[in-house]
């Protein structure tokens, strides 16, 4: 249980002086009751306890606890401490899953090596068919005719209503929906500020935004988007990277850089958080350059052993462009993505984006709407961190007990981690994982030609293979790390 | 509440079109605000409910209430409702086109009805929801897991395998599944094209393709077509029109043209199907010059008094680029476009897509798949052929009863109708009907900058009316016109 509480207070990004601090914790409760995860009767931490497990004022949580009980969410009597009341709401069926009739799509993928270790993809056969259908139900029903027709470039105004309210609770990022830009994914949001950055600003009262020629990018990353960037135009110096997280104060002896890409909540691939200091330095640099902050915020749902990180984006929404994506909570196929872009940037970016025909399916964003307002996307999320959790857990022990002298690192969060090899080993074990039918991933492969190499190891991720075959891929995984 | 929000729906003046609209009730909500006419914590209804006391587009009133709560002048929160907010003082200036206070000519302008016979859209009340759905859960149930991740840049091979079916079936292309590509709209197919031409092919055993410099376009046509190319870096010389339509075999002289942009099975908006020899002429150009022929088959299934005029493309797959959306069809708000490509241009017209991320929704493709497979959208397309036919019947009716010099052209296929009016008389009527609120466009506006005049006209979409303002909409087109 408790390991659970701590796993349930990572499910809130508590700004700890607001007033959203008991009402989030209370919608949270809420949800875990209606979700069937708190069963009728069971007794919940006492306020100390859970006060102590979210790092929150133990007054703040009796208060959540008491407007609970007053609402008959909970029951308090004397003795037998905070309870689930009685009446609740039954546990929603589990999502569609197992043997689906071969398409030829399917029999192509059989093709691919016997074990997935690759980083980037969460569990697809998660993916909560039943729910998402319910909700697309919904959005069909209530949609207005007009969303059949050309949309607002931005996206559909009920997707990004909630989703401000959304990205507020859970990440911390201050939107609003005017300012948030509907795309298909990172690289399509990345590609728009490519386009923009390049292209400069527009003159205004306040002169004119100069053409951005260089965007920092960190030492490690990934080919494809510093790719995309370059044929944008772009020239991309590596920051540095140490214990604390990239060294975001070189950003200041840099004068050629008008943006920095980052991926400040959980470095990818090496998996830190970038330290507070370097977050400030990265917003100073920002405020006194005139620069942008293009934050990856890809996977900042998954935290596991505290509070999530919150996004970068709220110490200052008008020099960071956030990213966001449903491709590892949910499911890459859905092609949803979202910017919260500085209100200075927005006619830009839809203008990038074009003005009517990148909106993107207007069906999936309210079926979208639906699925983050009822509730459904918390509830897959918190499973789905319970899921990936137990899996790295199970990754760390297993490597421990087969390969002693192989440190796992960037374990705190996301879908992968990063097993550290021997220096000069990184080629070797590739080899052999090949031979054992493995794919997984050299870190070096993700290091930036500039920047100096750290260490060797494999990038393993460990969302991706079905059930069926994860403990065959750990096994593979323990077979070719070094004794 | 009801009667209070009708009296406050119906005092306030819109003009119910356009931008204005939300810009008006959001005048007329922060006046009311103001005023003290809606106090301090009184909730508001529902975007939904409004907006049908007010007769507008839930959106509409969605979009206002976020401006508003983004301005502080409303709170919305989970559960209770969007408010007036308890210190109704805004938060910051209003800025954009949310906030802008209206013109007294927009005010003046709001007392009267509008009726949009504006061309381009389908009637979005017609939308098969009940089937689309049906044909959703089918495909969610079906899809194999892999469905869900980062599909082939081409789009679903179930979507392409049937699209192949069809439009060989319906439209005469020639089309393999391998060389269709799924995008997001014409436009978006358009834009891929344009980057493709300007790059010019890479290096092969045969040379290599020049770049492109020079599109030709027809002389009426979409002005955002062809700024989208010109951004693209491409000139577009325009090719001479008459009886037969585009003179296509103008291209053999124009030495600098790779490509040609063209609507032969319905020109837009002029409405006539070019001429077989002209046909012909323009695939000879392609061949004997190497150039391409953009074909965009926007309407292709709407055509009535006999067999639809089959696709350019089936007289030469290798020099023919088809372009066709779902936009007309079934709904702009899909985002559902497919391109079928010469196979020397797969390639690059994929590496423009990008390799990953351009895809479109996986589960929006599979949809259509069932939907097109199971013969739903053979159905829906045969019903609003009819409705549509009903209803160019009965504006070619109403017209030579109201305005008996008036000729109707363009009428044997599509959405809209070119009126042919007396020269010099287009400004003119365009006044008195935006005087009438009737939302329409004249002919002269699709007019490519370099081709002389040929007739004064109105191009009128005679779909996007629903059905209770489809009288009213042809009473006050009637008005218009010169008796």
């Amino acid at each position: 249980m408790a390991e659970e509480w701590a796993t349930f207070g990572s499910d809130l990004h508590l700004d700890l002086h607001g007033p959203g601090l008991r009402t989030g914790l209370m919608d949270a409760l809420r949800e875990a009751v209606r979700s069937g995860r708190l069963e009728a009767g069971v007794r919940l931490p006492s306020s100390r306890s859970l006060a102590a497990d979210l790092g929150i004022a133990r007054n703040t949580v009796a208060d959540a606890y008491a407007e609970l009980v007053a609402e008959g969410w909970l029951t308090a009597r004397q003795g037998s401490g905070t309870r689930v009341a009685q009446r609740s709401v039954p546990r929603r069926p589990a999502t569609g899953s197992g043997g689906r009739p071969a398409t030829p799509a399917a029999r192509r993928a059989r093709a691919r090596p016997t074990y997935d270790l690759k980083p980037g993809m969460p569990d697809l056969a998660s993916f909560p068919r039943a729910e998402w259908l319910k909700a697309s139900r919904r959005a069909l029903t209530a949609a207005p005719h007009e969303a059949f027709g050309y949309g607002d470039p931005r996206g559909r105004i009920e997707l990004r209503t909630v989703l401000a309210e959304y990205l507020a609770r859970a990440r911390g990022v201050h939107a609003r929906p005017e300012r948030i830009v509907l795309c298909s994914g990172f690289v399509h949001g990345l590609r728009l500020m490519g386009e923009v950055l390049r292209a400069g600003g527009p003159p205004t009262s306040s002169g004119r935004r100069g053409r951005v020629r260089e965007v920092a990018v960190e030492s490690y990353g990934l080919e494809e988007h510093w790719a995309l960037l370059t044929r944008a135009g772009l020239r991309l110096p590596a920051l540095p990277y140490d214990e604390l997280g990239t060294r975001t104060e070189g950003l200041a002896g840099m004068k050629g850089v008008g943006a920095v890409l980052m991926t400040a909540a959980h470095q990818f691939p090496l998996g830190g958080a970038l330290h507070p200091d370097r977050r400030v330095a990265a917003i100073d640099w920002a405020r006194s350059s005139g620069g942008f902050v293009l934050e990856d915020d890809y996977d900042g749902e998954f935290r596991y052993d505290r509070q999530p990180v919150g996004a970068l984006q709220g110490l200052d929404p008008e020099r960071v462009v956030y990213l966001g994506t449903a491709s590892k909570s949910l499911a890459p196929g859905l092609r949803l993505g979202w910017m919260v872009v500085p209100e200075s940037l927005v006619d830009e970016v839809v203008e990038a984006k074009g003005h009517m025909d990148w909106t993107g399916s207007a069906l999936d964003q309210l079926t979208f709407a639906e699925f983050l307002g009822s509730g459904a996307y918390d509830r897959h999320v918190r499973a789905m961190r319970l899921r990936y959790r137990r899996r790295r857990d199970e990754l760390v022990a297993a490597v421990a007990a087969h390969s002693p002298r192989t440190r796992v690192s960037g374990i705190a969060a996301g879908l992968h981690a990063v097993l550290e090899l021997p220096a000069g080993q990184e080629q070797e074990v590739l080899r052999s994982a090949a031979w054992q039918g493995l794919a997984v991933l050299g870190l070096n492969r993700f290091r930036h030609p500039d920047a100096a190499p750290t260490h060797d190891g494999l990038v393993v991720g460990y969302a991706t293979p079905p059930d069926s075959a994860w403990s065959g891929a750990l096994a593979a995984l323990c077979r070719v790390l070094p004794a």
